[in-house]
């Protein structure tokens, strides 16, 4: 093989590290692919990790330990999150978007990939540390956002399903409060889709009085599993007390009727904290 | 600003590239980001051209005309999109998997975000030539894959839902023949999800018969939308004779009945075309 220059190697190992967002590279697997020492790869790595710095590209970590190595971890906090929100607002505080019964349309929003990939990390940046094993949305508007977070925490995404499905296996099915449908309705959970013991961060698009992720929270306890947080696209204002603690929203939606032409949306404020 | 030097810029531009895929970046874009001359960038994107050839990572490609500029497509065909299809198999052919009814279990795979991209790739690099405007899927298995293919293709992802919600607005409802449930059954569109002369790739998860693609394809007729391809996670062997054309799916499942405890399950032939 040729000797490959450093530049090369730059090059491939930031497209290899962002590719795969929170997984531990060793040493080892780059000194193999290319042909070249752990010296002149941590200089490698002191490079990128200044150059990510610099552009507010994420940041890259070295993990001590048997298990250690190297892994990127993509950052979206502060005030480019904040901005990044403002834009969010924004498109969805444009006239003609409030739908009957005060709600309003977002479809567009939560689907496109570069939008919902921001989001994925914004989430993700809050809970690295909590260290969950898996991200759990209920179907369907949230799962764009919800598999963007996953990927940013390098965890499987779960789906909560409205029914039992054939393809799904046995399951665990609970009843909740819908806010939406203003009735009690069903979510199912396949059997064998986590584990007792894990750990869980709740991801949905859209939080009004909180009874579909107080389901959530309550099919975890029936899994035997810990819910390290619970993220959304939007809450609104009212009603302040949510029937689930310690949601982090990052839109904010005041109150909206019918009548109005355009709803008020704006980041929320621990965004910028 | 102080100089920022060539390896500097390779580790930024990969990353800002490949974030982006299929988008077409000027070059002026990053002569201002790094304060440097048109023709040192041009020397940067043939360096990080052959790195990205050298280490199978995508292609990078130079865009001549009015909206020129350069474009990372992320590139997962041949012997390596078969290998990764094989992996796919074996997991989904692994004991226990087989449901009542003939059904696989398939959830788990198809919302693990590493192996989603990658399919979402392998479709998507099929289609870059069709320039489709957006993918469309209809809920729920399918949205993750269907996700990351729009990201590979740089547009919108459109979800078909099962029935109007009050959170969608006016929409096309339209009926379909479902194999899974052996029924007519209902799927729905928002009315400004998508507009007339649009072109949409369809992505799903599963096809036995066909009637659900089928039906998506009906729906885009209503929306005088062009339909430039059918890319399916998993299709079965029997029928052969689906109800629509030019399917191409990345796995072929042979007949499955409940009593066996593993389904039969391979990459398709053309993945080595």
């Amino acid at each position: 093989m040729d000797r490959i220059r450093r530049n090369e190697r730059l090059a491939a190992m930031t497209r290899i590290l962002t590719a795969a967002p929170n997984h531990i590279f060793t040493l080892s697997h780059f000194c193999e692919m290319f042909g070249a020492a752990k010296s002149t790869l941590s200089e490698d790595i002191d490079i990128l990790r200044e150059v990510f710095a610099q552009f507010h590209l994420g940041h890259l970590e070295t993990v001590t330990g048997a298990a250690g190595g190297v892994r990127y971890r993509p950052i979206l906090v502060g005030e480019e999150a904040r901005a990044c929100m403002e834009t969010v607002a924004q498109m969805l505080s444009s006239p003609g978007r409030v739908l009957p019964g005060g709600f309003v349309y977002m479809a567009d929003v939560l689907s496109r990939p570069d939008l919902v990939e921001k989001m994925g990390m914004i989430m993700a940046s809050q809970y690295y540390r909590q260290e969950p094993d898996f991200v759990l949305t209920m179907e369907t508007k949230g799962i764009p956002v919800a598999l963007m977070a996953a990927k940013a925490l390098d965890v499987p995404l779960v789906i909560v399903r409205r029914d039992s499905k054939v393809y799904e296996g046995p399951a665990v099915n609970i009843n909740y409060l819908s806010g939406s449908a203003g009735r009690v309705e069903t979510m199912s959970l396949s059997r064998r889709a986590v584990k007792e013991g894990q750990r869980a961060l709740i991801v949905d698009d859209f939080m009004r009085a909180g009874g579909t992720a107080r389901g959530m929270v309550d099919m975890m306890r029936e899994f035997a599993v810990t819910v390290v947080g619970i993220s959304v696209v939007m809450a609104t204002r009212e009603p302040q007390k949510k029937r689930v603690e310690g949601v982090k929203s990052l839109l904010m939606m005041e109150q909206v009727d019918d009548a109005q032409e355009c709803a008020v949306i704006h980041p929320s404020d621990w965004l910028l904290q």
